[in-house]
């Protein structure tokens, strides 16, 4: 078996955990395994790095940025090197100009191209564990580039892909994926199972277990994933294309306090007025996620959307800027986001209805709905969050050990 | 004008230095010059990561130490980037991959072989400073390799070679190379040329401004040096073939306590005694320096060397265990080398004579003495060491203007 393993920050953040992850990965190795380990920056590095660029210069070049960055993880995987080596096992560590990673060009966002998994079979074929930086790339320049936060997740996905691996194991501090998050919904239970699409729908809804782009590539590429804890021997969650749901309808509940509401009152009723909002939004990189359109008085229509928090202000002294097609603005900063996620859910009406029974049943007044095929989200006062998201668990029995 | 400036550790330790370097790059840059910038790891970095390295694996091998080493380099030349660039010029860093800095194998004390100088010239054609990690290479196996400390100086040599510059300024903390090391010797001057050969001899003999294998490069590749002071402005010290020595017949005083002298009593007079001692050391890598061989009574001859103080015990041992010709053996590790150096002594006899005579007024003992064609060595005492420093110092007037 070829297995990927990677591990995250706090996975590796000192001596001790380092050599809890060398010992995990040459368990494997012992039982006749090629290992590949895919690891982070140790601990808050990365943020340790920020801000010794931001002393030197408040608005570093993001070129530089990426150059610094990655030092980071080649110091995780060179001290891992050491580790492994310290244990008896034959371990050598590559960055992303070994493994040759090449990304598209952007500098702190870029997205893997291709791999030339040569130098790494090569490795593996002398039966050595390899070691390989994760979150980096180069790019078309020769420079390094960075994938984003969480981008080693996709590091090892595309590995994973590129080696045609038998399994891709992602270490965090959780056990897995669970129905909600355990800390605010205690009844929250850890799924077996779940689908990309799930998955997905998850990640971007901030429930954090896994990288978004990690998760779309493995659709993609038709990578088997497993979500495993660093601290334990539990199971973990697989994430897989026909996960087997159990008959559930709903796979989890997921909460997103980062949301601002803009609600402009009194637009006209003709066509291209949401274009031009919209757009003028667009140009000035501002990320609108639930829009809602409604008929208002008069032959008038009223239009609602959400933006992060951070980026509420702007948003409105865009608007006020550039847009003058409405009588009224109004922006509301307390409120949250709360999903429900289920593959199951697209061939059952009545899903949505059975979330809005949980928080009328609660007095919890509902602000926006959006939907897409397997996610139905609600917009909330924030203060409600926790109480919404355990009537929900409820409501679909998440909690039930079935 | 192509210019390549390297700055040393202290030289980028923190914010405001690396500022002050900056902006000595720009000026430079300014006056239209093509600038190439190569730093060090800031500070003690260096040694920071070594104890992060023995903390992991008390003897981690050398491919990985390189791997952790070469991000020292990586962190000087981005923030350096970062610092340019808020100073409104554009610069670039560029590491040991993107330089395409072609060494032997040799981890941890590596050789540079070749430079592939097309990115730099890319990016200086493009008005950028190019700012490149000093100390590090790759090798065949696309591995980073270092030089060994002080490599930096080594690697700006080779880049001014490749780039065929016009100059190569070593930046360092003192002023230029001194007729003796100032702390020392009060009267001590510095010196506005010395030949290769001779910084070559006060390099090996611990004068340390330089890098020897820098000094090596720079005189095979005939890269003319200037060694001068990153803290002021002053002149500095040129190195070149054909440096004006003002007829001065020795150009420095050194002095390296690090010596220790084993004597070996005793031996047969008969050919194959040194070849068996000496080739029992290097079997075991111990260096040695100093070699004397002397009649002693009896058709027997001594042999006196002398080594590192840190090797002293271990040369015993080997020669007590492996080489059982001798009599008595006889170790002093309180002594010193003083060293004159010079091109001019080549033609003129009578130099040797003249230090003898100074250290004959001290009435300090000579205990061995080696010569080369451009300098005089002797042992001596070690706490005489100070007192013979300025007394050869003063006999040949080094510290007078002219």
């Amino acid at each position: 078996m070829l297995i990927v393993k990677k591990f995250g920050g706090t996975s590796v953040a000192n001596k001790e955990r380092m050599y809890n992850v060398a010992n995990r990965c040459i368990e494997d190795y012992k039982k006749g395994n090629d290992v590949v380990v895919v690891l982070s920056a140790m601990g808050k590095y990365t943020d340790e790095l920020i801000d010794m660029a931001k002393d030197m210069n408040p608005n570093p070049p993001k070129r530089e940025m990426d150059m610094l960055f990655t030092i980071g993880e080649q110091m995780s995987v060179a001290l891992m090197g050491m580790v492994m080596n310290n244990l008896g096992v034959p371990a050598i560590s590559l960055n992303a100009f070994q493994v040759a990673m090449h990304t598209t060009s952007v500098y702190g966002n870029a997205r893997i191209k291709r791999i030339d998994s040569e130098r790494i079979r090569h490795e593996l074929d002398q039966k050595k564990i390899v070691i390989v930086t994760g979150f980096q790339g180069i790019n078309k320049f020769d420079d390094y580039t960075t994938l984003g936060r969480g981008g080693s997740d996709t590091t090892a996905v595309a590995l994973a892909a590129a080696l045609n691996a038998d399994a891709c194991e992602i270490y965090t501090d959780v056990d897995g994926v669970y129905t909600a998050d355990p800390r605010k919904v205690p009844s929250a239970r850890k799924l077996n199972q779940i689908t990309y699409d799930e998955m997905l729908e998850l990640a971007t809804l901030g429930a954090g277990v896994l990288h978004n782009r990690s998760v779309e590539l493995a659709k993609k590429q038709g990578v088997q994933l497993v979500v495993r804890s660093s601290l334990n021997t539990s199971e973990g969650t697989i994430v897989k294309e026909d996960a087997k749901m159990e008959k559930m309808l709903v796979s989890g509940v997921a909460a997103d306090k980062d949301a601002a509401r803009i609600a402009l009152i009194g637009l006209k009723d003709e066509p291209g007025v949401a274009f031009r909002l919209f757009n003028h939004l667009a140009r000035h990189n501002i990320n609108v996620d639930m829009i809602l359109q409604s008929v208002g008085r008069d032959s008038t229509k009223d239009i609602s959307f959400t933006v992060a928090v951070d980026n509420a202000d702007e948003a409105v002294e865009i608007v006020e800027r550039h847009f003058h097609e409405y009588e009224k603005i109004d922006v509301e900063k307390n409120v949250a986001k709360v999903s429900i996620v289920g593959a199951g859910m697209m061939s059952n009406a009545g899903v949505a209805a059975k979330m809005f029974e949980a928080l009328y049943d609660e007095g919890i007044n509902i602000k926006m709905i959006s939907t897409s095929e397997i996610r139905v989200s609600v917009l909330i006062d924030e203060k409600y969050t926790e109480r919404a998201m355990n009537a929900v668990h409820d409501k679909f029995g998440l909690g039930d050990n079935r």
